[in-house]
């Protein structure tokens, strides 16, 4: 007999209690269960609780008018291509692309966990989810998402509003604040983060008083043995400086703003550093499914270099199937190695429906999420039942198509196979923006000019090719960062390198160009990494602005960065770039993505 | 000349910041008014951001079948009475008093305190709130609600995802957390409540090592100067717990669980006691506008007294109306009072449209709204653009009727003066709620025995009346807090209160009752409270079941509470109380409200 008979060989997740703040420590443990019998009694009349009457709510429906998922054409993607019957001809929204939904006020269905109305969702609710939802997403992520999660039971979801609320709560739950006024330095918790990172995290961490760590990193991501990657970092880490750090934030799909994917050899090198020194990894992951296998066949042919040498962009043959060949060919969660449950995942719904559901959910050990259903107890409650039905209501659909109706074709929902037909229509998109960008970069990274030199005996005509910027085509998300060979432009000699970028920054959005990029600053998670690097980056992110502009975006860039070398003066643009050296302006209006 | 025509003669609020968190203080200032007028650059294209297409949400429109304004009956009211026009004969839903919502995918309105539309509604947005709503719920807030504010400006607003989202903010904003095993005891600081009290907002602060500290009540609230009052709790203070508090917890409308509501001069005697201890009152009132002044007259004609004999019924004439007879006639915030800027004022949609909302606003002073802005940009962002934008639009409207539909008649949305009728509409249901309730207890809080009994000379029809329980009719809110007469029950002796008390509780579950009621201890902030005190009280709600059922359910109470005291043996349901000490099963369960 095989190990795998039995009901679960898989090991059990270890204890993080240790690794919990003092204040989730000391909330309590939830006796709900106790009390469910009384609840539960035919006829029961509640007087207890304090809601408010349900016929009072002055919503008698939701509705919406919604795609069906095939409105996106998932080419060019490989290895998936639509299934003939789904294929859609148009890239927008047209008749045929579209569907009703409707949330009814009361549902007949007896079951909690398929019953979508407004009775209920518009109700005070249970902290981890509405049901119907909640039990969907679980299920999509065990079973389809990370089907491979190696401890004992797999990993328990508890839903969120947004990744960054999800990440507010993990931090909640595993550190402490540090007081530099009163605190004992030797009590200082500290969080590694990629050495350029989305900031948001950091304004969450730094202000309870978190060490922040930068991490180096390579076109994948963290890198996990070379210098100053996670092993450096941590096995010579300064007890002066405070605790050695016990968490890790990371974006590993398309990471912001360095847009690296991260493979699964680093993801397994970077875990075991973990288990020995007891760190815990909080992977969000908001562009996961926003990969592109495409990006590395488009490098060699533009450039003669894949993406990478060593990134191995087939992923090993998951032990068990998602069930989709779509999930099965992205690069999988740090869940998928995650023997000890020391990973806290992620999810949001900002970039496969929209930023404005604030609607995502954590993945982690069942202990851990457990401690996280009381801390949203006592903070969001749970997420709006506004979107909470309307997404439910369009994936799921009504069980009794009597009452409500689902984002699919007859009244159904769109089910698993629509949603994850939608990603792929998604990702197709985001996709074809890439190229489209990264194919005008890459054609104007250079400058070259001709001339005339003459020399002794003869005149010869001659070229000069400058290097203005390079980049690495990404594997996934929605950015492009740039690396922009300033030393290359004629007064690199004349000014501070910072001031080189932002006159540059400020030259892109005069009248010639009026293009915003993202400058490093607003990436680097301390002083020193600002000053010293972050100047010879911007971030360009081909996602937000509509289809028809990224060509037009990309070009007036690529002019602007060309003419902005032929410049002798900055006098111009000077006085526009006083203020500047904190960023902070920018990066708070970024903030959220 | 006046003073008054100074552009605002009142006083500026003062500096809180020394009341300000650790944590809070450490986050930075934003500077993204430094950059707007790059993003204000006409033809800019936006490759900053890391915002996905809006083009690529699934949703085209939201819509919703809503009710109008006047679906509820307002009376049995006073001083409102419905305006004919508007008067309708149901009191729930029928064709008439229903109307359609409709977000469109894009408006072309150009004012963003005007447009509402999903291109915006879903994408990332502001945290202070989605621009339409809350330059509404800003300009309600201050014209309508509160226009007498004393401070100069007057106050800000920021929506939250509703109030215990809203407290939890302001207690992260207002305090450091203590660690027992490693800070000093002088550093430890407090949180005044209401000696029987809303849990959840103890669960929120206790956790983080606060000292939850029990005010008396009466049948108003809060004691100012009593015994055990806010004076001899601060004045009193014993420094070997901690420091002062500095904060106080209050429900002054409709007190979640006794009911009480806070008259004005119990405000300001309470106020002028937080001045001098420098104290930041934190007031939450779900219950504001469920006022019911009818309860005073029915308490008198039911037993003969009013509702209280200092509370003053007819509050002082506001200096500058609400511009509504029925917003005039409410018991005014904490905030008319409030001349130094220390009060936190907690909103929320949760009973006034419906607690799936996840939806409220804060309303205090600039500089405390600007460092919860900062919070909320690092947790939830913002409330969900599902519900922002169903409720703009239902209450607003489109400016533009081509693009939109609000949920008023034509088209057009409620606006003011449809909301402050809905909330009339409600009050008026949950006023006949408590009266039917009121009017069968105040029935049934006597046990009339009569027998015969046999003195020296003669026998005589005697009559034994014995008070079972006891309450004061609710001036507002969605509670009747029920005072159990236990000592007169004829097991007293033969056991504990808190098991007698149990086994009325489970008793009332039974076959004959099917009731259930929150029994004091979920209530209880300190274990001694409710040790020693909590087992006299159940908390009885009117709000939650159908209204056909408040009538036969407060029956059953009576009745169930009358048989109990024919009880000679608890032993049937000794079993069943087991594990009910800690009650906080059933507190969990009823956390959100």
């Amino acid at each position: 007999m095989e190990a795998s008979t039995s009901p679960d060989s898989r090991p059990e997740p270890i204890d993080l209690s240790h690794l919990y703040s003092k204040v989730t420590t000391n909330r309590t443990t939830s006796r709900v269960k106790d009390f469910y019998k009384y609840f539960a009694i035919p006829g029961i009349g509640n007087l207890a609780g304090g809601m408010p009457n349900n016929n009072y709510f002055p919503y008698d429906t939701l509705e919406a008018t919604a795609a069906l998922p095939n409105r996106f054409t998932p080419t060019p993607n490989k290895p998936v291509d639509p299934p003939a019957d789904l294929l859609s001809k148009t890239t927008l929204s047209d008749g045929l692309s579209s569907s009703r939904v409707v949330v009814p006020k009361t549902s007949d269905n007896q079951d909690i966990l398929r019953k979508i109305d407004l009775k209920t969702a518009l109700q005070y609710g249970t902290a981890q989810g509405y049901p119907p939802l909640y039990s969907f997403l679980r299920q999509f992520t065990i079973e389809n998402l990370h089907p491979n999660v190696p401890y004992a039971g797999g990993p328990e979801i508890i839903l969120t509003c947004g990744a960054t609320d999800g990440f507010c709560k993990a931090i909640d739950a595993l550190s402490n604040t540090w007081n530099e006024d009163r605190d004992w330095i030797g009590h200082r918790e500290g969080l590694l983060v990629e050495e350029f990172c989305y900031m948001n995290a950091v304004q969450t961490a730094k202000p309870r008083g978190l060490n922040i760590v930068p991490v180096a990193v390579d076109d994948e991501g963290m890198v996990a043995h070379g210098e100053g990657g996670v092993l450096d970092v941590l096995e010579n880490w300064d007890r002066s400086r405070g605790k050695r750090p016990h968490m890790i934030y990371t974006v590993t799909i398309g990471q912001n703003p360095t847009s690296g994917t991260l493979s699964v050899e680093r993801r397994k090198a970077i875990y075991a550093i973990c288990v020995k020194f007891d760190v815990v990894i909080i992977e969000d992951d908001p562009y996961w499914y926003l990969q592109y296998p495409s990006a590395s066949e488009s490098s060699l042919g533009h450039r003669g270099i894949a993406h990478s040498d060593h990134l191995n962009l087939d992923p090993p043959k998951p032990q068990k199937s998602s069930g989709y060949d779509f999930l099965d060919s992205l690069v999988p969660s740090y869940l998928s190695v995650d023997y000890q449950g020391r990973v806290v995942r992620l999810d949001t719904f900002s970039k496969t429906i929209a930023p404005g559901c604030r609607l995502g959910w954590i993945t982690t050990q069942p202990n851990l999420c457990e401690r996280l259903l009381r801390i949203t107890e006592t903070s969001t409650q749970q997420p709006s039942g506004f979107v909470q039905s309307m997404v439910a209501e369009l994936i799921m659909g009504p069980h009794d198509p009597k009452h409500g109706r689902g984002g699919g074709r007859s009244h159904g929902g769109w089910q698993v196979d629509g949603w994850v037909r939608w990603l792929q229509g998604l990702r197709g998109n985001y996709e074809r923006r890439m190229q489209t960008m990264c194919s005008i970069l890459d054609g104007g990274k250079e400058l070259v000019r001709s001339g005339r030199r003459k020399s002794i005996d003869n005149e010869w005509s001659v070229v000069d090719k400058v290097t203005l910027f390079d980049f690495t085509w990404p594997l996934g998300g929605m950015f492009v960062w740039v690396h922009l060979n300033f030393p290359s432009h004629p007064l690199w000699n004349t000014t501070t390198p910072a001031k080189l970028a932002q006159g540059l920054w400020v030259h892109l959005t005069t009248e010639n160009y009026r293009v915003l990029v993202g400058p490093g600053a607003i990436f680097s998670p301390t002083d020193e990494i600002r000053d010293k690097r972050s100047w010879a980056y911007f971030r360009i992110c081909f996602a937000a602005v509509d289809e028809s502009e990224v060509e037009k975006m990309s070009k007036r860039f690529v002019d602007g960065v060309k003419d902005f070398w032929e410049k002798k003066s900055l006098d111009d643009i000077e006085e526009s770039t006083r203020g500047f050296e904190s960023s902070e302006g920018l990066a708070n209006f970024l903030g959220g993505c």
